[in-house]
Parts: C-alpha cells; sequence; structure tokens
C-alpha cells in the first residue's frame, strides 16, 4: 500500500469539482458546492451522525441508498440545511439539479450540507449554478481539489489523501476528501468524508468495511465534544479496476478494509489536528488494558478533556488532568498502576509513575508540549490491549470563531 | 424560611476561619487552611467524587464517618493531596493536627483538600499552623467569611451562605461555604462544600438528606464537564436547636430538606455563576417532557455543550447549537416539537419553534444575551415534566487561567 495523489479523483473513472454558487452570501471567493460524479453506477454505503436531530440530506440518503447504488454526490457548505424551512424538500431539489446534469435516476445521488444550523437554504443558486458545476468537473487532481475545497468551512486546511493496494492481483484506488473543524465529536458518522475507489466490492461488502473503518477512524477523534446534526461519511465503489468483485470477507475484502482504514485514519488525523482553532494535534495512546474498548474509552475521555486541552495549549505538563479524566472516564481501574510520558519529536518524559507524581524536568516538558504534534502516553499495567484516539487543544481562537459564528 | 447572614457559623455552636499557613507558596497573602468545629458531636455525612481516581482526603473520611458523626472539619487550598507522595498519611496527619487542638478523637475530624493533582502536601506548615489556626476560629460571620476565602482556588467570588426555618416548633439554621471555580461537573458529590445546621437529626437521615439534596443541586450544574477527583460535600448537624430528633422521613424531615436543598441550590449557582473565567451564568430550564430524568438530561447537555458556552460568550443567539446538544444527549424525543426561548432582564424572545427556525430581532436578541444571567428555556412538548441545570459560558479568560494552572 502507498501513498498517492489524485484525492477523491485517484480512483478510475471518477470525476470532482466545486465552485462558488452563493451559499456562501459573504464570502464570493469561497467555493460552497462541490459535485463527485462517477462514469458508472457505485456500489455506495453511508453513516451518518447518531444525533436525535438529524440534517434532511440525511434522512434522503438513507432513502437512495436503499439499494446500496449511487452515481453522483453534492455536497454543499455554508448552511446546515438542518432545522430550516423545506429542509426535506431542498436537501432534494439538490439530487433532483444532479441527476438533471449527469442523466441519471434522482435516487442515484446522495447528498450532504455543512454549515449553519436553522436558515433555509437558498436552493434556487444551487439550481441555477448546476449546469456550470457539472461542466467543470475533471478526473484529475485539480477536481479532487476544487470539491475538497468547496466543502470547507472553518477548516484552514484542505482535507484529501489517496492510496493504492493491489487487491486480487489489480492495482486498486481509493481516495477522499473530508472537512472538519468544528462540532466534531463524532459518534458512528463523522463530519463530511466522501470516499471513492475503483474496487469491484458489493453493497454489503461496502457497508461493513464502511462500519468497520469508521469505527477505528473517524470515530476515535474530537474536536470539542459536539456531535454535529450533519455528521456524514459516505464511500462509492465503482469497480473499473477490474479485480473480483468482493462478495465475502476474504483475503480480498481484508485488503480492502486495510486501505480503506489507512485512508480514513489518516483523514481523521488532518481533521483533529485542523480543529478550530487548534495549535495543537494531540495523540493519546493507551496500552496495557485490559481490552481494545477500555482503552478508547480512556483515551477518548483524555482527548475530550476541555481542562487537559487547555493545558497543552499552555504547553503545561499538568498530567493530574490526564489522571482525573482517566478517573471519570467511566471505566474501573487501579490508579496506583498507571504511569504518564508526555512525548514529541523534542523527546519524552515520563511525568507520573504507579499514579504518583515523579519530579521532571520542566523546561524538557515545555520543549516536548511546544511542539505542534504532541503524544500523551498511558501505561495502565493491567493488560495487554492498546488504542490510540486524537484530539486538539482548545485555544483562544477557538473562542473567537465559535463567539460568533452566524455572523 | 428566610435567608441569613452568619454562613457556616449561623447555626448554633459552630465556630469557624481561616489563615495563610504557606501551602499556597506563591501567594503569602492568601489564606489556605480553613477550620469549622462544634462545639459538640454532630451526625455528619458526605458525599463525594465518582471520579475513579480519589484526593486522599475521601478515603479518610470514609472511614473516619463510618459512624456518621464528626467534631470538626479541616480544608486546605493550593494543593489536591492527590496523586501525591505521603497523600494519605498527609490527610491522616491534618485530622490528628486538628484532633490535637480540639480535643477530641482524630476519627471525629474531616479533612479535605483541593488545588493542584500530583504535588506532595507541605504537612509541615499545616502541622506548625494548626494552634494558630484553632486559636483564630469564632462563632460570627467573620469566622465564617475567612473559611470561605481559605477554601477559595480561582474563585472570584466568596461563597457562603445560610437559612433560618422552624422544624418541630424551634428555630432551626443552616449555613454554608463552597468552592467552585474548574474542573466543575459534579458527579454525586461537587467540588468542596462543607454545610453546618443545629437541627437535631440522626446520621442516617442527616445522610438521606444530603443525597436527596445533593442530586437536585450541585448535581444539576457543570463548568467544565471535567469531574474532579477531590469533590466533596459534607453536612454537619449539632443538634443544639433543641427540636425532636429527626430519625424518620417525617414532617420535620421534610422542612429540613427544603431548607438544605434551597442553601445547595443557591450555593450550586453561585458556583456555576463564579465558572472560571465566566462572562455568564446561564440556566437551562426544559418544560414539557415526559420525565424529569429526560428533562435533567437533556438540559445537562445544553450547559455541557462548549458551541453553545462559545456562542453565549459571543452573545450569539445560535439556537441550532441547543438542538444539537439536546439532540446528542442520548435521550431520543421529537425535533420538530420542540420550541426554545433566549430569555434575560432585558426580555424574551422565541427563536425556534417546532424544530425550526424562526426570524427574530437580532438586536433584541443580542440585548438579552449581554446580560450576565440569561435563561435558555426549551419546550419539549412531550409531557409534563421539567428540570433546571446551571452552567456558564466558556471565554478567553478560561483558556488563559487553565493554559497555566500550574505556575
Amino acid at each position: 500500500m502507498k501513498m498517492i495523489t489524485g484525492g477523491v479523483c485517484a480512483a478510475q473513472g471518477f470525476k470532482a469539482g466545486g465552485i462558488h454558487m452563493g451559499v456562501k452570501t459573504h464570502a464570493t471567493w469561497k467555493k460552497d458546492v462541490a459535485l463527485i460524479v462517477s462514469d458508472c453506477l457505485c456500489s455506495t454505503a453511508a453513516v451518518y451522525t447518531k444525533n436525535q436531530v438529524k440534517a434532511a440530506h440525511i434522512h434522503v440518503d438513507m432513502e437512495h441508498l436503499q439499494n446500496g447504488k449511487a452515481r453522483a454526490a453534492v455536497i454543499n457548505s455554508g448552511n446546515a440545511n438542518a432545522c430550516a424551512p423545506n429542509d426535506l424538500a431542498n436537501a432534494q431539489r439538490m439530487c433532483a439539479a444532479v441527476a438533471k446534469e449527469v442523466g441519471c435516476d434522482v435516487a442515484d445521488v446522495v447528498a450532504a450540507s455543512t454549515g449553519v444550523i436553522g436558515q433555509e437554504l437558498n436552493i434556487g443558486v444551487i439550481e441555477a449554478g448546476m449546469p456550470e458545476l457539472y461542466k467543470s468537473i475533471s478526473a484529475d487532481a485539480a477536481g479532487s481539489d476544487a470539491a475538497a475545497h468547496a466543502i470547507m468551512t472553518t477548516d484552514t486546511q484542505v482535507k484529501e489523501l489517496a492510496v493504492e493496494t493491489e487487491i486480487g492481483g489489480k492495482t486498486v484506488r481509493l481516495g477522499g476528501i473530508a472537512k472538519g473543524s468544528g462540532m466534531i465529536h463524532p459518534n458512528m458518522g463523522t463530519m463530511l468524508c466522501f470516499l471513492t475507489t475503483d474496487c469491484a466490492i458489493s453493497p454489503a461488502m461496502t457497508k461493513e468495511a464502511l462500519l468497520e473503518t469508521v469505527n477505528v477512524s473517524f470515530n476515535r477523534i474530537s474536536v470539542d465534544g459536539d456531535t454535529s446534526t450533519n455528521d456524514t461519511c459516505c464511500v462509492m465503489a465503482n469497480g473499473l479496476a477490474g479485480n473480483d468483485l468482493i462478495t465475502e470477507k476474504n483475503a480480498d475484502y481484508a485488503a480492502f478494509v486495510a486501505a480503506l482504514k489507512e485512508l480514513s485514519v489518516q483523514l481523521a488525523i488532518m481533521m483533529a489536528s485542523d480543529g478550530e482553532g487548534a495549535k495543537h494535534l494531540i495523540t493519546c495512546t493507551v496500552e496495557g488494558a485490559e481490552t481494545e474498548a477500555k482503552a478508547e474509552t480512556i483515551a477518548k475521555s483524555v482527548i475530550c478533556s476541555t481542562l487537559t486541552k487547555a493545558a497543552i495549549f499552555g504547553c503545561d505538563a499538568n498530567w493530574g488532568r490526564v489522571l482525573c479524566a482517566m478517573g471519570y472516564s467511566g471505566e474501573s481501574f487501579d490508579p496506583r498502576k498507571v504511569s504518564v510520558w508526555f512525548e514529541s519529536a523534542a523527546g519524552s518524559i515520563l511525568v507520573c509513575q504507579d499514579g504518583e507524581g515523579l519530579p521532571f524536568d520542566e523546561d524538557l516538558a515545555k520543549a516536548i508540549l511546544t511542539e505542534h504534534d504532541v503524544v500523551i502516553k498511558i501505561a495502565m499495567n493491567e493488560g495487554a490491549a492498546a488504542c490510540t484516539c486524537w484530539g486538539c487543544d482548545i485555544t483562544y481562537d477557538y473562542i473567537k470563531i465559535n463567539g460568533d459564528y452566524r455572523t
């Protein structure tokens, strides 16, 4: 397996693009609608937020993906189309506008939205702009890049990746674009992520592979603990790689899942790293736990702790907050067996052993925590399971961005 | 029932005080050890954090309160005495130093600590300073005030209150001191709160009354979602009011619980209002819910939402975040039945009706949210139960305070 360029257009038979249509009214230079189109029908699966309040596009997509098939995906940024007047009708009109251009059934289009909740989507500008968007799509890296930009809201970095692997003797490519930034605490789905592949795989196995993958990638990150109303992760597999169709959990399936996980974990880390206002990517690794589930619960509790996030922002080796967050995770363990390290490119420092503070070099600790990428490593000393989760610090900029998001 | 002055010394037979001993090494003008002493043995009950990582004083107090009796309480600020070298031994030495002055059994003293986790407590200065502290205690408001100051960490306001009520024909007083500010997300206990009363009540009924009270007061506030390792709420009842001893859940018990709840709810609101860096007290009232438990879960989810807290900081009527936080609370409900108002001394504004945004006067909304005390009122329109929870906004100052807490 290797990383390649091309993003969501890396796999054969996918075109993508993104333009400004006018959903983002105050920023005419910002792209706001993205389109991904496959040359042929794809096995398609999606997972969504578990939030009781679900954006309209989720209800539409659930219906459109009952047969596990799709040709195209359309995504707007700047408006969540959730809890808004005519939200369901407008999500359907977005799909219809695409179907008209592509010449496919409206049920073969999936949609997604991200942005402010509660305001009516200006569907008129989307319908008017669709012919221009469809004309602009291309099968190269530029097409993927335009689509990746068009789904950004408060993101500061574009998020697109692709990998190449071999399945059943054929070269198979997988690529994706994603957006994150705020309201990121995925639960079974994630913010918006669209993955494409030319792998030949049945709809049922596509769904299985996506569920397995989301649980170890997007469901292991958090920016602010707020599970969005719009989280959607969708994978489209058009089969053009020519491998034997995957219809069961065989070696080819395993190879596909491995590549999908690699891609998704890297995109998830990009989301955490580009969390709203973030100055640090925080990786928390819990080792020596009884079970992976327990390690995951504890690692998530640490990356979600507001106090731990504030300490990392301040480059302050306040490991007491790490112990505290472990303690309220809901898991039971013996604090007297726990050791904690802070690590980064600048070094590694053991700050707590057997549940008690150690004297440590404050200057070295500061140097370690001044790096952008910092690791909180925890040894439970009770078993052999491990898990890693990713988050970011909380900063003045996070408060600034979210104190006045609507205007 | 009426509010009175005197705080933790309002009830007959209680003396209190607080001085600087040197636990807070960088702030010699700040009191850091408080003492509360009753003239006679008290029915005493305490509840503690559910955090798996518990400060040493909690283990000591659990043992000392096995018989439900105590004479004195000693509290230090500036050091949590948790996950620290010799923490258990030092908590015991704190109690022993008090017992020596008071002339009581060491098992009749309870202790509590608050401050930085993981650093060894300087027990030497506490032992050396205890005679001076004991000499300083008094039965008046000044004594309560000194004790209330001595338990503060990042608190900006002193928290003490007292109420007077009639039980069994006798005048009964209840008073309390508390500290809050950061790492506040109580679970069965709270940060530090010490309540005193001259009510005659058995240890068993004291415990019952405390549990009932904590569940509807301190367990309904949150500052930052971080449940501390040190949370402790303790009530001491010395019986000097001369009412008939309460040994069962009769009318006298109900009157006592009503007064204890009034006192505790007000202290809890003071904690939320003085959350670290807070500029707003946020009251979230959920009405028309199927059950009180459901209303409580939803109200808590709203006051804990980082994005909602940031919006209130920015005086931004971003009600979509309120719907979003309701949706990920874990409770199921129909979003299309929900209405949301923002309210304060400046007015009331309906921003969402039947799950959809309404056009509203942005200037009025801004004026409402510019007040210190703001209310988010939610109507579920599914039942008759209600619940109110309290929190605060998240601000630049919260990040500043917690980015560099240890130094």
